[in-house]
């Protein structure tokens, strides 16, 4: 932690510098190597200095010359506006546009700058394999028996355990696991729900969840969401008389990354409450943080047991493990009769991997290290699309997650764009998948989940050269 | 093959024998030994012969003494009538004795004939261990990606080569995993109907199935059932203008045991297509036959795709791994887009180490072994039904599967049989938890999951005592 805090304070004091015009536009920065022996400092804790002050965008990294000052600090690209959804009067579900970007996923001679998952340079692989193996030694008959039905318990007890970090307080018995987030979320508003509620989400929105809202009858209400707080609170209190359920991802959504202020959290765990509208809180990036903290949740502020937190390893760990969990508050007892019925019991073998990986303590050592990576990556994303894309465009800038939003002037349409690109082995997330209505058409997701190598670089401002044509 | 053949032939002599009288009651059958000489055959042959034998209720074993031609052959417990389900005008949902009989699962001081599950003894666990090893092995990023949405291919190719024994034709690409049995069967309800829709279902039928039906809010038909040959098609025709959609589980299912001979199974096909009516089989025990052939299944006689056939390997090889499968017909975009928003993907790792294993041929080698295995178990309890239970007890003749059905006399109630015997550390599986109406409340399910050790067989004993105290 104390590491943590010095980076923090020396970034913070050349920000200063800069700010305070001491340090000007194409000034260079001392070396790495330079600011270790100034401040008696690790190398990545130099590093991570440096990260920071890039991520603000007040200094950039030029190719064997070291870290200069920006021309342009603050302002290189600015962010989308607050979103502004078109009334759900006219919905019209983009499944054609899902089915095509999602028959991408898996395919290996394409460049995947739709995917939702993280790469697996992010991934402990060699422990989590361990972990495996130990699971079927230490697991009743090898990990083939049915496990009981609420989930592993020593995983619920490091889950539970965990709960500190955000400043809740969960207990193993507070636990249900499932296969995965989605999976817990489905579980939520199969219990919640009948065909002909309104659920309120944030737009743009994860359209899985979209989708899944739409299977199950649902209507769907989009809420006007900013790029950096998240889920516009006046729009939801003007609505809430006709909202029945909400499900939300206050924490570096996908695909805009914002991330809701703890009173706005606070404040919307109080509506909802007052209003008896049960919280469906989607948590599956809030450990992928850039910052010093974790995020809280709304389920910190949650006095009535009335928010359902979701959440999964499949950001932070293995997407294909399938491990996910929810913490039901007062619905409880209709959750676990939900996974009895539709599933009986989770599986057992990776739930223990995971249950072990995390008591040995190495899962926080690996998010550390992941989160300064994605960080990296990050910077390196919001830098190559300032170089490759054209000078209107605008962009997020997530404080942590896996995504960002790009927003394209009105003369770019990128469900064609993904048609084009798809020719040069390129699939990109258009803007049209995150709704259900004739919007966003010229927005698109990146992922940070894909590591930006040299050969990425170049598919990326491939792609920056069609869209240049487009405008 | 040819083994298969020579204990039936065998059997089939000494069983004309036997019904010819030239061996009467009381006889003494040759060793073992003397088997083997006579006929030319392996120990094991000889062993085949004689629990074929025992399964017919035409002989018996003493304990050190051999076996002996039966005092009543065929006759001993009388087979329970066909069901007479109650209308479902006074549906109530057994949810409270549910909860009761299934929070006892798991506990290991607990003697559990109201489990579901095979064993352990009956799992090659070694075996799987080593797979679930070369899975990690095998897989991208080490089974921790997401897998394709349809599920493992190779895991597909092995089910599809598989449809030969039971008469079907399938191909890799008519096949969706799924975690577990359950799983695919939640999907195929959740995709094909909507609230206030009517489903038939066997009568007594598996607890899972109603529940998972009335989570749905669909309205449960229970139609009469035979002990041996299943469904009453009778009535499934006389009340078919009022069903929705169909779950059957035509092959050994539980809690009955019952098989639909052929010609039931092609006319409940035929009579659904006419009537554009989806029939979901449930195929999960079809594997575990004690005689030389496979039962065909209802979606061998599909023309139209109109049969979602679900299976898993969950009782044959890893309940704890949750793999499943559908081959839903004519139904597969639905399913699809289903798991898509309920689940994403299956767990990479446990499909991987199946599909190995049925790769290197394993599968079947351990089929053969695991239904003598069962076999042998069901013919020991039969045989201590009738030697610790009243005379006036009915038990179903299973010729497959893990469970047999056992009918006591109208003064038996079953339920309050679980709230004594749990007291001396046995759970048992009530008959009221096999439907929605007030019946069966004389009836209890056996698992043949559970192997009839000695110890297991005292408590048998100790509950026969109970149930002779009550009537």
């Amino acid at each position: 932690m104390k590491t943590d805090f010095l980076y923090i304070d020396i970034s913070g004091k050349i920000a200063r510098l800069i700010k305070d015009k001491v340090l000007k536009a194409g000034d260079r920065l001392p070396s790495v190597r330079m600011l270790c022996k100034e401040h008696n400092i690790s190398m990545n804790t130099a590093k991570r200095v440096f990260w920071e002050l890039e991520a603000q965008s007040l200094i950039e990294s030029r190719p064997q010359s070291g870290y200069f000052v920006c021309q342009l600090p603050y302002q290189r690209l600015p962010l989308p506006a607050l979103t502004n959804p078109l009334p759900s009067g006219r919905t019209s579900e983009p499944d054609e546009l899902i089915r095509k970007v999602y028959s991408t996923m898996g395919k290996k001679d394409l460049t995947l700058f739709s995917i939702g998952a993280p790469a697996k340079e992010f991934l402990p692989l060699a422990k989590l394999n361990k972990e495996i193996v130990n699971a079927t030694r230490a697991l009743p008959a090898s990990g083939t028996a049915y496990e009981q039905l609420q989930g592993n318990d020593l995983l619920r007890r490091m889950i539970a355990a965990r709960a500190i970090s955000w400043g809740g307080h969960l207990q193993e018995d507070d636990l249900i696991t499932t296969a995965g987030g989605m999976n817990a979320i489905s579980f939520c508003l199969m219990a919640l729900t009948k065909p002909g509620d309104t659920i309120a989400m944030e737009s743009p929105c994860y359209p899985g969840s979209l989708q899944l809202a739409r299977s199950l009858g649902l209507k769907v209400m989009e809420i006007p969401t900013h790029p950096v707080t998240g889920l516009d609170i006046a729009t939801l209190k003007n609505r809430i008389d006709k909202i029945d359920i909400c499900l939300l991802v206050p924490n570096f959504n996908t695909p805009l990354g914002s991330c809701m202020p703890e009173e706005n959290k606070k404040a919307v765990v109080k509506l909802l409450a007052k209003h008896n509208i049960p919280l469906i809180e989607d948590d599956i990036y809030g450990e992928l943080y850039f910052g010093t903290h974790r995020p809280k949740c709304c389920k910190t502020f949650d006095r009535e047991g009335n928010v359902l937190l979701c959440s999964s390893f499949s950001k932070t760990l293995a997407p294909g493990y399938r491990v996910g969990w929810v913490a039901p508050g007062k619905y409880k007892e209709q959750l676990l009769k939900l996974k009895l019925v539709h599933a009986i019991s989770s599986s057992a073998i990776t739930q223990e991997a995971i249950a072990n990986f995390l008591k040995t303590g190495r899962y926080d050592h690996h998010l550390r290290k992941m989160r300064a990576m994605v960080q990296q990556n990050y910077i390196q994303y919001v830098n190559a699309v300032a170089e490759y894309f054209p000078a209107d465009t605008r962009v997020s800038r997530p404080q942590g997650g896996l995504a960002m939003w790009v927003e394209f002037n009105r003369n770019v349409d990128t469900t064609a764009l993904f048609d084009i690109a798809i020719k040069q082995k390129i699939s990109i997330a258009p803007g049209r998948m995150f709704t259900l209505q004739h919007q966003y058409e010229n927005c698109m997701r990146l992922s940070l989940g894909l590591l930006l190598t040299d050969e990425v670089r170049q598919k990326l401002k491939q792609l920056g050269k069609m869209v240049n044509m487009m405008i």
